[in-house]
């Protein structure tokens, strides 16, 4: 077996601890015969592991007792669409803050759905900043507020939670929930694609505040309402076990690690590190998104000449790191930082990079 | 490791040669240095993962080029929903053929959605034969026919595809796909959640002809419409990709192991032996299924006093069984008998059950 060092945006590194384990007992799991895969979540032991999950993940957060967790399908995207028919009456409206590709997304996705008013945008300046809180056109009618906390793509987070007043906010934390502390209480609904900093792809992790449940139904199959699920504990219809199974182990970890503090400073070291020897690179490297608002999650960068750009991938890839490629939208590269990559994987990255500009440069 | 005999309806037994190879690469997939759960799935290696599933699922079906497969999320039960979304005009009208609870609750959730006429059902007889064909009242006017070729809960199945003309035929297969050779011409739209005969919960395989995909689409978002996942190779977003590649595992076993007449073959004597016992045990148990529809799948049978149950469960499960007890909709008990339930998991479970009926009858 040999490990890489994985920087991939998503699906993206996994702590090697909760890989061992889930190795370990692939074909019998906690003493069952089966593996996890093979049993029914509706079993005794499932409803333990399905319960046991969530209420670690309350703890990490320090959730209050009025929010839900839903473990959920679909990717992000599918509820870009089912917020609106979830959180919004037909013909209602709702803002929405754009600060990247996937809140662009979330827009387009839910004007079938709600009247999508975007209320901010830094479109205009390439997705290199956040639009200021002050010029934000918030519509206090709306039904909700929804931003995306880190755009993946350019690496570009919100450090602080905006002030939306009594609007509920809505957050797609897909690449930065767990990453750092976080005050539940000031949203409305959070979600995430587990594939980032949770878990395998194929599972939304989604933290709801029980008066948004209680808002009327459209009339919308019950597997679309977020009440069912949430009456149901996630069991409507049958789950993504697995994918319950390794967040679970994964939230394990993270308690066993320290928590979400010692993961917020540790983020804050990676990132810092890597900021570092870009911005000591004399130009050869360059992150051109806001210094306030550079992401912990996703460090972007260009090399002075794209020309380099192929070699840069092919001699990392014969080093040992993966994913290194940036998004197909902006070019360049980016190295995702998630819980599960290591300090010393970054060391390594960092060390690599200055030998190439010393080579190259 | 201790390995139970699994007869678990859902999420159920997978191919241990399966399991072992998942487990074996389990942190370095395929020279990759990482688990195939921490690759991108745009990246070159899980892109041709995905193509080589589709393609042995092809050949296992050998199914005909104008039909995509899509590798979805959701479980079948937000296809009840969806399919009409993507079948059916706005106001428009399906006919639903109702055999047992989830033909049932594919009309309930479809009725949010298209007017679902239910054009036959075997209720009345609680769900223990097939309507006729003859009685069925379709029109010719319907977007698709809806129909479960076999019903998990009874242990009921259609041995042969209805005609129902040139209204497209749409089949939820979730329980019994790839159990027995299959004519996909004979369908426009095949449906199965991934976690009876396939791999994991989490993952929906679906086949679909063309034609049906070049239907208008409603005012629904991109991420809910079958075409658009058609025409991104279902990479719309970040497909389950640790599902997509057990799939694989599985389509790869099956074509190994001889292919799908082998299987059907096999699931004909594992289900034949079964009802041997249960139809010779001089009513100690008993199936009341009609005759020529029970089901290859799921075995469901009562015992002849009630009160043995909690007894032949406890026994049972102390001897190694796992899964037997019915759903809690009809009691008794049920053993799921697919593809990767080994024929001697099914003499081991004859030979408990003649021995538990010998001692107790």
């Amino acid at each position: 077996m040999s490990r890489d060092w994985n920087f991939s945006a998503g699906p993206a590194a996994l702590p090697e601890a909760v890989l061992k384990r889930a190795q370990a007992e692939l074909l019998d799991w906690n003493g069952s015969g089966a593996s996890v895969m093979e049993l029914s979540h509706r079993g005794k032991r499932f409803m333990e592991l399905a319960a046991a999950t969530e209420r670690r993940l309350r703890e990490l957060l320090g959730m209050p007792d009025n929010y839900k967790v839903l473990f959920l399908q679909g990717g992000a995207t599918q509820h870009f669409a089912q917020i609106p028919m979830n959180l919004a009456p037909e013909g209602g409206s709702a803002d929405y803050i754009v600060t990247g590709v996937f809140s662009r997304k979330a827009v387009s996705e839910a004007a079938y759905h709600v009247d999508a008013r975007i209320a901010a945008t830094s479109e205009a300046n390439d997705f290199l900043s956040l639009p200021p809180r002050e010029q934000w056109t918030l519509n206090p009618a709306a039904s909700y507020v929804h931003y995306t906390p880190n755009e993946t793509i350019r690496g570009l987070e919100f450090h602080d939670i905006p002030d939306v007043g009594d609007v509920p906010l809505v957050a797609d934390m897909s690449s930065n929930i767990l990453g750092a502390p976080l005050d539940v209480s000031r949203f409305g609904l959070i979600y995430a694609g587990a594939q980032k900093n949770i878990g395998p792809s194929g599972l939304v992790v989604m933290i709801v505040r029980e008066d948004l449940l209680a808002r009327p139904p459209r009339p919308i199959a019950k597997i679309l309402r977020y009440a069912e699920q949430a009456a149901n504990d996630s069991m409507l219809n049958t789950p993504n076990t697995w994918g319950w199974y390794l967040a679970g182990l994964t939230f394990d970890w993270l308690a066993a690690e320290g928590g979400l503090a010692v993961m917020g400073e540790r983020n804050a070291r990676k990132s810092a590190l890597l900021y570092g020897v870009i911005d000591s690179s004399n130009g050869f490297y360059r992150n051109d998104v806001e210094r306030a608002a550079r992401s912990r999650m996703n460090v972007s960068f260009v090399l002075h000449d794209s020309a380099l750009d192929a070699l840069f991938l092919t001699e990392s890839e014969a080093a040992g790191f993966i994913g290194l490629k940036g998004h197909k939208a902006v070019g360049g590269m980016r190295a995702s930082l998630y819980n599960a990559v290591p300090e010393a994987a970054v060391e390594a990255l960092v060390q690599f990079m200055r030998d190439f500009a010393a080579k190259h440069g």
